[in-house]
């Protein structure tokens, strides 16, 4: 339980905690036997589902610390938007938001109710990762990122249409966020009353805005959320992950964030140069680099502690997620070589 | 003529020059007529059809520099890749190399005969572009970027196959990388004795590289290009495209390069603290946002302007190639504000 905690409040911890972004997913032959008998959204909206699925790879690895199986894009089901996903597409969401009216139509429900499977399910989880003793890392995405899904009408490599409204109807898609954001810290709070120990926003997406768009469309939402969080439970250690981090992360590291998670083409040792101390470090392995032999790859992880290890306040993960093509045996490496350390 | 070198040489212009990345393309409804009657193969190897597509642009906007109509995989046909043109795909490769037989068996060609359709259509472009006094910018691919798309068989989002060599038969990737460094300069030795008047090298995909992999697979390669270049032709600018230019752009500025251009996440104030007074700038406009109302591109545009008023050494461009979508009208804006600056 200590081991991550201290480390997001840059304390000196015995080795670098270790938790995987993705941990529990379709890389785990026990997850993807599970998946067979259910569909995506049914594992997630289970309560029984989604606690087996947390704990799978607790069991399997013993990482420092649980994430809550879920999705992002909760929010944006309980703001109206229909959602579904699709085999090797990803999802789907069929009333994308294009005009004030797609907005003012959007048939929305308190989070505070919508959301109940996943307070049950954080309930369900705790007394079991209580017996690992490891937190519970609650989690949502920040508003940029799943506005941009609920612009888009699902992942888009380009954002074409987000960045047409920011050109167009800048106003729109600050309703839009501004909802967004309203909901995520209600949804946050729920999350911290049922009990996860600390938190993650997730703002992927945001990483292909240009800087002038992220200062504008990105960085107020995340601001007012982790402002108004940090106001309410100050000892809730709040992390937050964006993907351009060298560029982006400076001004990340200006609000009250205890964890900054870095994306894999971030050099740590400008991140160790720049980012503040009282910050802790996420990251930052190549999620690619999964696929390595077990010489190089144990020479990469190996890499990293090094680099990092005159740094209060470090977490191990990879730059972003583990991919479903990633053998288990990596895994277990990377856990082996940190655990050795 | 003068304007776009002058900037190149970090030297005082009356205006910022302007040119755009994939300037001769699919947005513009002239290369549209055009790619009806021929396939995009054809075009790019039948002289004349180059000449015609170089110059459209320079026609519609006057822009202050052509670019070579050509494409970034010619030194991968050169060096034996099956290339063909995938509608709605890209560049498909039917012999991806994956491993020391797929290298061994390339069935390579000197790019000096090889590319002959690409010297003969610079010849024929030179007099043409005379006419409209503006420099012709010649081009290749860095080796990083085409050896990606030779290992992954086409664009690959997350250059998996290519991380798999890293991680595991990294000499394999070394030895490709030498190959086609040798060949790109040989490449762009035949374009400049053919008589462009710039150079540019492309690096798109070595910012999917991890910092650490950035100075393994890619820099080097890039400053053996730029070195001899620069050794053999000191009058001729060079200039370095690379996505992750907040992360990856002060290695490449320490190399002997004229021009760096950004990606549209880099913030140009920081750009000027930190790129060296004798290289110039090129970028760096999000494209997505030449979907943006004429009032917001106007405001867009005279940002950067104004940003950049007080740096010497600064051309306009976008922070990635125009896309299909993009309106003519509004390239057309961006060009009238910059000409009116």
């Amino acid at each position: 339980m200590k081991r991550y905690l201290d480390a997001a409040a840059s304390k000196k911890t015995d080795r670098p905690p270790i938790w995987l972004m993705r941990q529990a997913g379709r890389y785990l032959p026990e997850y993807r036997a599970l998946r067979q008998k259910y569909s995506f959204m049914e594992m997630m909206k289970t309560p029984d589902l989604a606690t087996e699925v947390t704990l799978q790879p607790i069991q399997r690895y013993g990482f420092d610390a649980a994430i809550l199986f879920s999705d992002i894009l909760t929010t944006a089901e309980a703001l109206g938007a229909r959602l579904t996903f699709v085999e090797k597409k990803g999802p789907v969401i069929s009333n994308p938001i294009r005009t004030n009216d797609d907005l003012r139509t959007l048939n929305s429900q308190p989070i505070s109710e919508y959301a109940s499977f996943v307070y049950q399910a954080i309930t369900q989880i705790l007394p079991e990762i209580a017996k690992h003793n490891v937190p519970l890392i609650g989690f949502a995405g920040a508003p940029f990122t799943v506005a941009s899904y609920m612009v888009e009408g699902g992942s888009s490599p380009d954002l074409k249409e987000t960045k047409r409204l920011i050109g167009n109807t800048p106003k729109l898609l600050h309703q839009l966020l501004d909802k967004l954001t309203i909901e995520t810290i209600a949804y946050l709070r729920g999350q911290i009353e049922a009990g996860v120990h600390a938190v993650q926003l997730f703002d992927t997406w945001a990483g292909l805005l240009s800087f002038e768009d992220f200062k504008t469309f990105a960085l107020p939402y995340t601001q007012h959320i982790v402002t108004q969080l940090k106001t309410d439970y100050p000892h809730i250690p709040i992390t937050v992950f964006c993907r351009h981090s060298t560029t982006f992360s400076p001004l990340l590291c200006q609000l009250p964030i205890d964890v900054i998670s870095l994306d894999w083409q971030t050099d740590l040792h400008w991140a160790k140069a720049s980012i503040p101390d009282h910050i802790a470090i996420q990251g930052n392995l190549d999620p690619g680099l999964l696929l390595a032999s077990h010489d190089i790859l144990t020479k990469r992880v190996k890499n990293i502690l090094n680099t990092m290890a005159d740094r209060t306040g470090f977490i191990f993960n990879l730059g972003h997620g583990v991919t479903p093509d990633i053998p288990i045996d990596a895994v277990k490496r990377v856990v082996d070589v940190i655990k050795g350390y």
